[in-house]
């Protein structure tokens, strides 16, 4: 298999993956903004969330920020900026900024020092956890702890379930395409002895005529 | 906050995440099948794919079973049987079987000792890698090599790519939601000098009028 062939190939295996913009600053002030596909969750108490870095150009200025300033942001690409997310995987020089060159905006908020991206619906800010090599490619999973969470009020339901398909969050297949989503249902939590009944955006079960 | 509620929004904060159910056998033959959304993509080259496990109850089977066995398969969820995947988490007992709870069919290859799901149109053997401990919070990362890989023809497009749309592979949010997609498009490889271009679905570019 061709590189490129087997690149596209095996990055289709794992599934719908998840689409973020990753904001950091260097301790120079000079920030960072960069496409992430890896994003996974690995526990709720404490608000633990992953990433995989590898050892190569495209994510080295995100990894020696976090590693320089400790901090950094996650924020969900959307429907309406998911073309200059995908932008940002372009190979911008460290003195280079990714905000100015794809049009995407970076805010700020007092106890965090790394930019959000404005246009995002949902996003939150992490510090640094721990980091965790991975011997088999020289990748790394990035670990870290959510401490702000940014969202559109409206689409926190009443049991804590966020409806990023309200927000037109999108999804990867592959290496670079993009996806948005249509909901089938939520489900309630399965029991062995009868079968998972659907459930409304709020987590109610449907009354059934 | 209350256990549940903060359960339901960190688990929304990754974005979309992959449904992907993960087959394993026990070195008495006893078959498990279990439901994970955080298999993410490690690397192409060698092909190696990643996912959590928790300390907790759901996925112990799993992991011991790969523990005894070293090969496990995991099978992409698609739209035809999202309700028996999400059933597969379920407490069942170690000698209770998904496959005839759930009425999902076990498929077996010559090479492979684990169990695919046949009713899934994208699946795939590994064999264990390594597990990686994380110390945050007691989950462990298990990275496995892809060994034997079962897709529709039809949906591998001529660059590699894997149309997982067309299969109906669905994705998911939160704990419990459940998603088809409808794809945006495929962008061109991001490059400093100008803006990412829509692709084809075989990776080719549009011609513009």
């Amino acid at each position: 298999m061709a590189d490129s062939y087997r690149a596209k190939l095996i990055n289709s295996l794992s599934g719908f993956k998840s689409a973020n913009l990753i904001g950091t600053v260097n301790k120079q002030g000079q920030t960072n903004l960069a496409m992430f596909s890896s994003v996974v969750h690995l526990g709720a108490s404490p608000a633990l969330i992953g990433f995989i870095t590898r050892p190569h150009i495209v994510t080295r200025h995100t990894l020696e920020n976090i590693l320089q300033t400790k901090q950094y942001t996650i924020n969900q690409v959307n429907k309406n900026i998911w073309r200059s997310a995908h932008q940002t995987s372009a190979r911008y020089d460290a003195d280079q900024c990714e905000f100015k060159h794809t049009g995407l905006t970076p805010m700020f908020i007092d106890e965090v020092n790394a930019p959000f991206v404005k246009e995002s619906l949902l996003k939150y800010a992490l510090t640094l956890e721990e980091i965790i090599p991975v011997a088999a490619n020289n990748t790394q999973l990035v670990i870290g702890k959510v401490t702000n969470i940014i969202c559109e009020p409206h689409a926190i339901r009443k049991d804590g379930y966020i409806d990023i398909e309200s927000l037109e969050t999108v999804s990867i297949s592959g290496l670079d395409s993009y996806h948005v989503t249509e909901r089938l249902s939520r489900l309630s939590y399965a029991k062995k002895d009868k079968l998972p009944e659907e459930l409304s955006i709020d987590g109610d079960r449907l009354i059934k005529q």
